[in-house]
């Protein structure tokens, strides 16, 4: 695959398998998209699909799920944990490979014209397809939820970038951006003080004056009797992995507390694992064309 | 590529260019191997081609490259700072994906045995290859060179594992073998002692009592005003690059001397620098799978 775009589709539904297939093997009729992973959380009552391909297998695909999405899915009929306002709530394009942030915000408006008119559902533009600062975060733009969606659009700062000014009864609204990839990664502490995680997830974290592409949460791990900084890297080309990592072991230090792992929850790019060898390794004028990897692909 | 193996054989000849290229212009004529780099050093008078391809292509290329190399050199005319037993002295064959170290085993032999017959030349299986212990190490094939040859083949220990038991008037012997990825990666100093760089290469070097697959020399860099741990990994797998790069600060921190950076000179599996970020970061249960583009890759 010579262009390489990520989408991470999440749609309304985790609990109703027949409904969760028919949607998946929708996306994958289409040539050229690819399913990497289907995660589906029946408490959330949601799902989660990644998929690789290029503009227009991903365009097709993520048309084709909005095809079978709002002919299955009725919000007047859904509960679950997770905050959504659409029968797909959000989607994400990330560029992967031979492919420009610029390239992926073209292709998220485009697409998001198309299930506007297709499907007559209002479309927000978010992320780096954002068409006002405010409307950059998702979790902005949702609140409100479904529900309180039907008043919200009225607002004269809540008029949808495209689609009618009217919520769909059933299939909602939906978010539709480009992103950078977003990488789960967690740190481990060797401890059962859940306060130590809270005040280093804060020492890290955007909100609380930390890194501006880390979003964090002290969590405990019930089965292993420690706490863990639970992270969402958002741009890990800005604010590294390693880095991340080296604030932590910093922080826990004034607490005594040794960082005991980390773990790395789904997918990864190789380059952000490269980038934390090369600091570790303090290597020298080092070119990506040396690892061989790379070379083959190239040629 | 499905099947990826590297192969780098070492000719000869690094003066004349216009033997050098109708040796490697031979090689690129064979469809499916790909040549990667050429390395010529006239002091040394030999030349390094770095190609990769399946075992066919490769088999093709090698006997392509005998083909113009038992031509065009002539080693009772050949001198040079390195030392070299054959107009094409070594062929080592290193499996990259795909593939087994017993399939390079296997290659290997079939195209000494191809070497022998075709240009009755004798061939020396070393490293994995070795049928025996004294034949795993290069330097102790080649001892006495292409001059000594002519004598040591006639000594029962050193008949050859193929072909004549007399040395090619012209071309000499060749050793020919499969061995892993060898990463040439040097360590910095924060000195211009070059005794510190000395010891240190010592203490980490397998024939000092080191890292079984470690091979260094302590090196001094002249402009920089620097020293160097120089090294071969030649085992980056049984003996990973950031344990080597750790064990050299341990070592540099009794001189109060500093790591001030290292290099890789040429290439380097992808996993070479992803174990070392899963070290660093003390990633838990990773899984290569993780990398986004090792799936794409997969699919």
């Amino acid at each position: 695959m010579k262009t390489v775009i990520e989408s991470v589709p999440n749609f309304s539904e985790g609990q109703r398998g027949e409904v969760i297939s028919a949607i998946v093997n929708r996306v994958k009729e289409v040539p050229g998209a690819k399913v990497l992973d289907i995660s589906s959380d029946p408490d959330h009552n949601r799902s989660v699909l990644t998929m690789v391909g290029d503009q227009d297998s991903l365009k097709g695909a993520i048309l084709g799920l909005f095809e079978k999405a709002v002919e299955l899915i009725d919000l007047t009929k859904h509960q679950g944990e997770h905050p959504r306002m659409g029968a797909v709530d959000v989607v994400p394009f990330v560029p992967i490979k031979g492919i420009t942030m610029d390239d992926c915000i073209s292709l998220s408006k485009e697409v998001g014209e198309e299930i506007a008119e297709k499907f007559n559902i209002p479309v927000y533009f978010y992320e780096e397809s954002a068409t006002r600062e405010e409307r950059r975060n998702l979790a902005h733009i949702r609140k409100g939820q479904f529900e309180g969606f039907f008043e919200k659009i009225k607002l004269p700062e809540w008029q949808p970038d495209c689609g009618p000014a009217k919520v769909h009864p059933t299939a909602g609204a939906v978010a539709v951006g480009a992103r950078e990839f977003l990488i789960a990664y967690n740190v481990n502490l060797g401890t059962d003080n859940l306060e130590v995680a809270s005040n280093i997830a804060k020492a890290v974290r955007h909100i609380s004056g930390g890194f501006r592409y880390v979003k964090a949460l002290g969590m405990t791990m019930e089965e292993r009797k420690l706490v863990q900084v639970s992270m969402n890297l958002v741009n890990y080309k800005k604010t590294p992995v390693y880095r991340v990592f080296e604030l932590i072991r910093a922080e826990a230090r004034r607490y005594g507390v040794p960082i005991v792992g980390s773990e790395i929850v789904g997918l990864v790019p190789n380059d952000a694992l490269l980038g934390a060898a090369e600091y570790y390794l303090q290597i020298e004028n080092f070119s990506p064309s040396q690892v061989i990897e790379n070379r083959l692909a190239e040629e």
